[in-house]
């Protein structure tokens, strides 16, 4: 007989059901890859009599499977951070191999789970469900330090983005198609303000650095405050912008942020488009590369899910304690958000009236900023008709400038600075440049 | 005592000396990542005299590496085919793991070695040094049917095209220009003419479908022939030309070929420019992702090649029997060249009179091939002053067209019958057009 894995899976929604349907369908070539059968013994839902359709046996006690000694490994697709991290727990505890796309609970968790481990955990659809970028840090780039990587990790916020900066759509209007096409949820939040990418790069970041860090450590801002005035700027200038999620090697220290970045048109990150996802990893001898692909969908994550209990099934993913395949006995620290580095583009609306760029430009120098382009124009509110006098006093103009590298406290000092200024009438918007 | 894995380099040219140097200078990380320390115990050379400098233990005799008990991998560094395929047979006898860059000599021998190894085949570094792609579709994608491989595989091609399609250069210049920056070879014929390329697909395609073929059995062209009214005529219908490497699934049989195609400007291989590599890959699962790098260098090959070693160093490679990963009882089958289905660009010079678009109407309609657009333009060698008569007996007319899909056989024989046609000038050009 057939040498079979049992599986339990917890969560039988979109990516559960596609990760039963593909191992079903595709069962010929996983079989002959592995030697063995993966079958799906019992899956969990909250509420059996909405899977009326279902094709594998369901229930709806974790416990059923947690505790089936039959069951080899726990796929847990339920999300949610503390409940998951708990079945977690008892999955290996039940010495079961663990699987799952969980970004939120790894976000927080992953380092205890590696801890307590005596078997294999899997999480490549984690992070960017359809691109195998957990092997490929694990293995594929093993021999390198690496020097930085640089991903577009959330699709809803690149398709909105896309739109922006290529058809010159507002962002409400962006939001509104992504959400009626099935990109963002009804409630976008944690998709447009970073946060959802800022737990996939935590998990990139402990596979590349070993770091142990959280999502209230690290720098994260959303594309909520961007304009397509802010657009046009970038384009004028050869840059496009995309949120990136940043981890950066310094010395002995790392950078970790997500935010709206301007790059260079010609990178290969700028070129990504819509509700993809790319992962660009710069390491010390293989030099840059990049994985693109979806970022979600149910079969894509489901891919990556199957991918894991392959890999299970040959015997070849390590036992526990290397789950992220990183250790050192010098661990890297994080760089304290203020002292990042960057350059950075920033937003003004001023009164249009002599004196206001020498103050401007005085903020900037008491601060040790200096400035790489510059650009003033009449704000849109305030043009005025062709006979009216220049110097009337509710003119408003538009500044918009980039600065050579500096550090965010700096730029942040000068921001407070600056909005305190008479002639300022909003808080400046910065968006950082991100140079290859 | 820290553990130990000892490899005999054979061959330390430009790979073989960046693996000596990143396996030192990175000697920090790569322990940490295995608990095994990765020691060159021997590098073997032609001649000893011209490594004044080495910083590892030279011989030049295999024998030293092949027969010594206390090393545990063979890294063959040294290229050609049956010499370096003799070495891996004694490598696998003497129950060494084995790591090689060879693409030429796997393309003849992997599935020889498969059979015979009962230790682990590396082989990274074969195709497309600096992209992890043969773990991405051994471990990454397996959970897939991979549908089509789409890849540009050889940089020396793609910086000539690039020059070609972006900047308007012609063949030879690109091609002289590519020799002084070292990215050509002095012969660049195996790179050219596609050969080179043609050895990455068929490895790839052992990896996605288990096939065993040869380069003999494949269609292979290269780009000597491209010229810039091709590019334009691409570039005036949104396409751009790249040198493809395709494998195919229809059915339960696999297109294989290497050639010149035009592929719509958006698609995500259409940007890759100058000599980096990229490969995409559409599984059934997970859709389409697509890898990004350096396709060769000594560091970027260097990488891969340590990453089967960090692979073999943490007991993570399959033992023999599985290098290629893909066991079916139900082989599938190649598609012989002249079944191959394609739409077509054809480029005809003829003579500019009355009647010959007819006759060349007629020769496609008799082989059943379909006209999708369509360009006529007087040759460029042919223009008259603007006085002369238009019934000029010497007037060249360029005919530029692209048909709906046929199969290879269809247009080979209509491509004989119009170079047979008297009003027909020169035996037409073909330029395949790949849609995704």
């Amino acid at each position: 007989m057939q040498k079979q894995l049992k599986i339990g899976l917890i969560g039988v929604g979109v990516v559960g059901s596609a990760v039963a349907k593909i191992l079903q369908q595709n069962k010929d070539i996983i079989t002959a890859r592995t030697g063995v059968e993966i079958v799906v013994k019992k899956g969990i839902v909250r509420d059996i009599k909405k899977h009326k359709n279902a094709t594998i046996p369901l229930s709806q006690s974790v416990d059923e499977v947690l505790y089936d000694n039959e069951i080899d490994v726990i796929v847990e697709l339920m999300g949610g951070v503390e409940k998951a991290y708990n079945i977690a727990k008892i999955a290996l505890s039940q010495n079961k191999a663990f699987v799952t796309a969980n970004k939120a609970m790894l976000a927080y968790h992953r380092y205890e789970l590696e801890q307590m481990a005596k078997t294999p955990i899997g999480f490549e659809a984690s992070v960017c469900g359809g691109i195998p970028i957990i092997k490929a840090l694990k293995d594929g780039l093993s021999a390198n330090h690496i020097l930085a990587i640089r991903a577009i990790l959330n699709g809803t916020s690149n398709y909105i983005l896309s739109k922006m900066c290529n058809e010159g759509w507002d962002f409400s209007s962006a939001l509104k198609k992504a959400q009626n096409l099935g990109y963002a949820e009804a409630d976008p939040t944690l998709d447009i303000n970073g946060t959802d990418a800022a737990h996939k790069l935590l998990i990139l970041a402990s596979l590349a650095y070993g770091i142990d860090s959280r999502p209230e450590e690290i720098l994260i801002e959303g594309i909520e405050t961007l304009s397509s005035e802010d657009i046009e700027f970038a384009r004028e200038f050869g840059y496009t912008i995309k949120l990136l999620g940043i981890a950066k090697k310094r010395g002995d220290s790392i950078e970790l942020r997500i935010h709206p970045a301007m790059i260079h048109s010609q990178m290969p990150l700028a070129k990504v488009d819509g509700v993809m996802n790319a992962i660009s990893v710069v390491g010390d001898s293989v030099g840059e590369s990049v994985y693109y692909g979806a970022g979600a969908g149910g079969e894509a994550t489901a891919s990556s899910v199957i991918s894991d209990l392959i890999e299970i099934a040959r015997g070849k993913m390590p036992q526990g304690g290397q789950m992220l395949g990183f250790h050192t006995s010098q661990p890297l620290s994080i760089i304290p958000k203020e002292q990042i580095q960057s350059s950075y583009y920033v937003r003004i609306l001023a009164v249009d009236t002599y004196g206001v760029l020498e103050k401007i430009a005085a903020v900037l120098s008491r601060n040790h900023i200096s400035i790489s382009t510059f650009l003033q124009k009449p704000s849109q509110e305030s043009k005025t008709p062709a006979n009216s006098t220049s110097n009337d006093k509710n003119q408003k103009a538009k500044i918009l400038l980039s600065t050579h590298t500096t550090t965010e406290s700096a730029i942040q000092n000068a921001l407070c600075e600056l909005e305190a200024l008479e002639v300022v009438l909003a808080k400046p918007i910065i968006i950082r440049i991100e140079e290859a």
